[in-house]
C-alpha cells in the first residue's frame, strides 16, 4: 500500500493552505486556509479549497492538525468544519485563534478542538503526528513529523530559521535533526522565499529600527502591521514604554488578536498602565502617544487607511506625526498602500516603510535556510509546498544544487495525487478538487458564468429593452421599446442614442413579428443583435442587453 | 504683470502630463499625456487631463512642445489637439511617433508639425522656447529652458544622468550650467526617484547583462521590454548580432516604434539581414533566435501574455527557453506579471527579471542627480514635477538641503496656480481642472454615477424584476412579477430563492395599488427596499434592482 500527499491547496499558489495525507483507511489533512481573492474575481469575498475529495472520505478523517495562526491556514475552517466533524488539533495560541474564528460563524463541537503541545505525538490511527516548534511570524507555529507506516513525512508548515526570536521559542532544530539520523522519507517546505538568496533577518532587528524610528518622532507615532503579528506588536510596546508613550490598539482585527494573545499569555506589558482606550486617544498629548493599527495593506475599509482620508471617527492624523508602515506590500496591493502613503504626506505627515530601513522582515526561510533544512533532515524525496509556481522552481533548484534530479522533487498542483512507497515517489492523477467562491452568504453559487456577467457589467453596464406586444394575430407592438440603462453611459446626456438605439430595437421588432410565424427566441436574438451592433457603432461599448418582452 | 505656471496633469500623478505657462496673452503647453485607469474606474480605457481652462484661451496658445515620445507625455495629444488647433513642436523621433499616434485617430494638419532641435530657440510670442537634450529610456528626449519677460524657467522633462548613452548622445549639462550662470527664476524637476539615493545606472551596464544572459540561454530566447525602449533594443540587437541569433519583432505597439525609429535612423542593424517576419519564426532554430516582444507588464491581450498561456498563433514558448523581463513592473501590474512568469515557469521555460541580475534600470533620476540639477541651475525657485505626493516630498527634503526652505519650493496639485514674480513664488487658486475618461468612443460621457453603477454591478450583479398591471380601476396586477438576473447568483440553483423573492414583491405590488391612490414612485421604491431587504437577509448581497413596470 502506498501513501498519497494531496496537497488541495496552497500549492501552485499562495494561499488557502490544505494538506491530506491519506493511507489505507487513515486520512489526516493539515490546515484549512482561505485566500482573498484575485481582482477578476469580482464581489468574492473569500476563496476556499474544494474539499468534495474529503467529504467523500470523510469518515476516514482522523484529524485536522493546524500549524499556526494566519488567515491562509486557518481562515477556511468556519467553511470547512462543518463538512468534515472532526477534531482539530494545534498549539495555545493557534487553538485560541481558531476557536474565535469558530465563533464569528457558528462556533464547533468544544471536545473537537484540542490543544496539543510541539514533542507530543498525536496517535491517528495508521499516523502518528508530532508537532515541533518553528519560528515564524506569528508565536506558537509548529510544523509536523508524521510518522507513516513508510516512513516519516516532515512538513515545515510557514517557517523561517530565527536564532534569536522575540519570544525565546526557537526552531526545534535538534528534532529535525534526529529525525533525519533515523531517515525521513519525504519533506515539505515552505518554498515562498525560494527565490530569495541568503537568509532571512531575525525579527528581533525591527526591534531596533523601531526604536530609533520611534525616538526620532515629535508628534504621535502610528505603527501599521499585521493584525496577527504578536511579535512586532511586542516590540512596539517595549520601544514605547522606554520611550514613555501610552499605546493604543485600533482596528477589529488586530484588538481581537491583541486579546487572544494576552488573555493566552503570548502578549506582555512591560508597564501594566500603558495601554488606553481609542475613547482617551485624544486626551493624550501626541508626544505621548503610540497607535497601533491595521492598514499596512492599504485595505479601503482599514484603519489607517480611513485615518490617512480623514475618516475614522477617533484618530486623526496631523502634520507632524510619524506613521511607520511595518510590513511588506502583499503583490496585488501596491497601489492601494501607495494611496495611503500619498495621502498621509499630503496631510503633512512623515511616513516611515520598508524601502528606508528594517522596519519589516519577512516571516520566510530564504534559500540557505531551505538548505539547512534539508541537509538536517537527510529526505529521500522533497515536496515544495506553499509557494507558486515561480517558488516551487526555484525550490527545484535549490534540491537539484543539494544532489536531488528533478524526480526527486515533486512539483505539485492543486490536486495533484502524490504517491510515495519507500523509495519511489511519483505525481498520480489529480484528484476533484479546485476552488470554491465565498459571496456573502453563499458558499458555492458564484461560478464561472455569474463571474463572467459580471465582468462585463463591470466594464460596460447594462441596457434593458421593454417591449410590449399584442396577443393576438398579427402581432403589433403595443408599448415601447423602452430603454432603461446603468452603468453604460451618462442617459440624459446621451438623448440622441438612446432615440437612435429605440429605432433599431423597433426596427428589429417589426421585421421580425411581421413574419407569419415568428418565434420569441429569435425575436430576442435580433433584438440583442441590432441593438448590440449599433452601440458599438456609436460608442464602441458592449454592455450587457436585456430584453424584456411582454403580451397582451 | 506674473508668471503662471499650472500643471493640468502629471503632478500629484504620474501620468497625463500636462504644464501650461501663461504670461499675459501668451500661453505654451508643455505635453500632452494619457494615464491608464486604476482599477476601480471600471471599463475606463485612458484618462486624460480636463483641458477646459486651455480652451478658453485658446487663441492665447502659441505652441505645444513635447518633451519626448511616451505615452503619459503624447498619448492625450489625439483628442487634445482637435480643441487646442496649436503648433505641436518635438524632436525628430518625438514627432514622428506623435505623428503616428495622431494618425490612429484622424490625423492633424501637418503643417501644425515641427520638427525642432536642441538648442535652437524657438520664438513664441512673450516666451522663447529652447529644447536642451536630456538623456532617458526612450532617445531624443528634451527638457524646454523657457525664457519668459521674468526671467528663465527650466523643465527637466523625464530625465536620468547617463553619463554612457547609447546612441551617444550625452545630457546636455553645459547648457543647463550657462543658464544657471545667467540665473534661473525656476526649476521644474522630473521627481519620480526622489525617494531613491544615490544615482541610477546607465542603460549601457543592461547591455553586458543582456549579453551574458543571452549567451547562456540554448533555446529560444524572448525578451519583453517597453515598446519604445528603443535603447534596449538596440542592446539586445547587438548582442543577437554577436551570437548570430536572428531576431523577430513580435507585438504591435513594439513593431510600430521599431519601425519608426528604423525609418527616423535611430534603430540600426549590426547585421542588416538578422529581422526576420513572424511568420518564419518556426522555420529558424529555436538557438539561433531572439524574439523580442511586449507584455512586460503582464498585460492581458499582450504578446508575451498569450504566448505564456499558449494562446499567440505565431510564437509559443517550450521548455528550455529563456525568457529576459527587460522592465519593471508598474506598481499595480506586479500580480498580472506574477501570472505570466508562473506560467512561463510552469512550461518549463527558465525566467530572467530584474531581480536576478540588472536587465533593467530606470531611466529617472535619483537623488544625486537629481542634486546635480539644481546645482548647475541654481534657480531661485523648485517645482518638482512629474511623481506622486511622497515623490514631491521626497524631492522637497533634498531642496530643503540643499538650502531652499519650504517656502521656495511649490508643492502643486492638478490646476494649482503657481505664480511666479522675479523674486517671489506663491501657490494661488486652483484653475478649472481634472481627469476626463476615455471610454471607447466617448471622451467625458461616463462620470461618477456611470462609474458607481459599475461598481454596484460587478460585486452583485443585477436584477430586473417585471411586472404588468391593469389600466382600470381597481389596479391589478396583471402578469409577473417576474424575475431576471446576471452576475447575481447562478438562477438555476436558486429556484427557492427566485420563488421567495416574486412573492416578496408581488406583496409588495398588493399593498400599494389596493391603496387608495397609489404613486408609481412610490411603488417602485417600495419593490426596491422590500426585494433588495430580502435578498441582503438571504445571501448577504447588494445586486442593483431594477424595476419595469408596464401598465395595460
Amino acid at each position: 500500500m502506498k501513501l498519497s500527499i494531496i496537497p488541495l491547496g496552497g500549492t501552485g499558489e499562495i494561499g488557502k493552505n490544505l494538506l491530506v495525507f491519506e493511507y489505507g483507511d487513515s486520512i489526516i489533512v493539515i490546515d484549512g486556509g482561505v485566500k482573498f481573492p484575485d481582482d477578476e474575481l469580482l464581489g468574492i469575498d473569500l476563496v476556499i479549497p474544494d474539499i468534495t475529495y474529503l467529504e467523500k472520505r470523510k469518515h476516514k478523517i482522523q484529524g485536522i492538525f493546524i500549524t499556526h495562526g494566519h488567515e491562509d491556514h486557518i481562515g477556511g475552517l468556519p467553511f470547512l468544519l462543518p463538512k468534515l466533524e472532526a477534531p482539530v488539533y494545534g498549539t495555545k495560541l493557534t487553538m485560541g485563534l481558531v476557536r474565535a474564528k469558530l465563533r464569528e460563524r457558528g462556533g464547533y463541537p468544544e471536545n473537537l478542538l484540542r490543544v496539543i503541545d510541539p514533542g507530543e505525538p498525536v496517535k491517528a490511527k495508521d499516523f502518528q503526528v508530532e508537532a515541533f516548534r518553528v519560528t515564524h511570524s506569528i508565536p506558537d507555529a509548529v510544523g509536523y513529523g508524521i510518522l507513516t507506516p513508510l516512513g516519516r513525512v516532515i512538513y515545515t508548515g510557514d517557517f523561517k530559521v530565527d536564532y534569536t526570536p522575540i519570544d525565546g521559542q526557537e526552531m526545534d532544530l535538534g528534532r529535525l535533526a534526529a529525525w533525519g539520523q533515523e531517515g525521513v522519507l519525504a519533506l515539505l517546505c515552505d518554498s515562498t522565499n525560494a527565490e530569495r538568496s541568503g537568509s532571512t533577518i531575525s525579527e528581533k532587528v525591527v526591534g531596533k529600527t523601531l526604536m530609533d524610528a520611534f525616538s526620532r518622532a515629535e508628534g504621535k507615532i502610528i505603527m501599521a502591521t499585521f493584525a496577527s503579528n504578536v511579535h512586532r506588536i511586542q516590540q512596539a510596546l517595549e520601544a514605547a514604554a522606554l520611550l514613555k508613550r501610552k499605546v493604543c490598539v485600533v482596528g477589529r482585527s488586530m484588538e481581537a488578536v491583541v486579546a487572544t494573545a494576552r488573555e493566552l499569555g503570548y502578549l506582555h506589558l512591560p508597564d501594566p498602565d500603558m495601554l488606553i482606550e481609542t475613547s482617551s486617544v485624544n486626551d493624550i498629548s501626541p508626544s505621548r502617544l503610540l497607535i497601533l493599527t491595521t492598514g499596512s495593506q492599504g485595505e479601503p475599509l482599514a484603519a489607517l487607511t480611513r485615518m490617512a482620508t480623514g475618516s475614522h471617527r477617533q484618530v486623526n492624523v496631523s502634520a507632524g506625526d510619524t506613521v511607520v508602515i511595518s510590513a511588506t506590500p502583499v503583490p496585488g496591493n501596491e497601489k492601494l498602500i501607495g494611496r495611503t502613503i500619498n495621502h498621509l504626506f499630503q496631510i503633512g505627515a512623515d511616513v516611515i516603510t520598508k524601502d528606508m530601513g528594517l522596519v519589516h522582515v519577512s516571516g520566510h526561510a530564504n534559500q540557505e535556510e531551505i538548505k539547512l533544512i534539508i541537509r538536517l533532515t537527510r529526505p529521500k524525496f522533497l515536496i515544495p509546498h506553499h509557494g507558486e509556481v515561480r517558488h516551487q522552481m526555484a525550490f527545484r533548484k535549490i534540491g537539484n544544487l543539494m544532489g536531488y534530479d528533478d524526480k526527486k522533487i515533486a512539483i505539485t498542483q492543486i490536486g495533484t495525487r502524490v504517491l510515495l512507497d519507500t523509495d519511489k515517489m511519483e505525481c498520480a492523477e489529480r484528484v476533484e478538487s479546485g476552488s470554491v467562491f465565498v459571496d456573502g452568504l453563499g458558499i458555492g453559487d458564484v461560478g464561472q458564468i455569474v463571474l463572467r456577467d459580471r465582468q462585463q457589467l463591470s466594464q460596460d453596464g447594462v441596457v434593458v429593452v421593454v417591449a410590449a406586444l399584442s396577443k393576438g394575430s398579427p402581432t403589433t407592438l403595443v408599448s415601447g421599446p423602452d430603454i432603461i440603462s446603468r452603468g453604460f453611459t451618462f442617459m440624459k446626456e446621451a438623448e440622441e442614442l438612446v432615440e437612435g438605439a429605440k429605432k433599431v430595437v423597433a426596427a428589429s421588432i417589426e421585421t421580425q413579428i411581421n413574419k407569419e410565424r415568428w418565434e420569441w427566441g429569435v425575436l430576442r436574438g435580433s433584438i440583442h443583435e441590432s441593438l448590440s451592433q449599433y452601440l458599438w457603432d456609436k460608442t464602441r461599448r458592449r454592455p450587457m442587453i436585456l430584453p424584456v418582452l411582454l403580451q397582451f
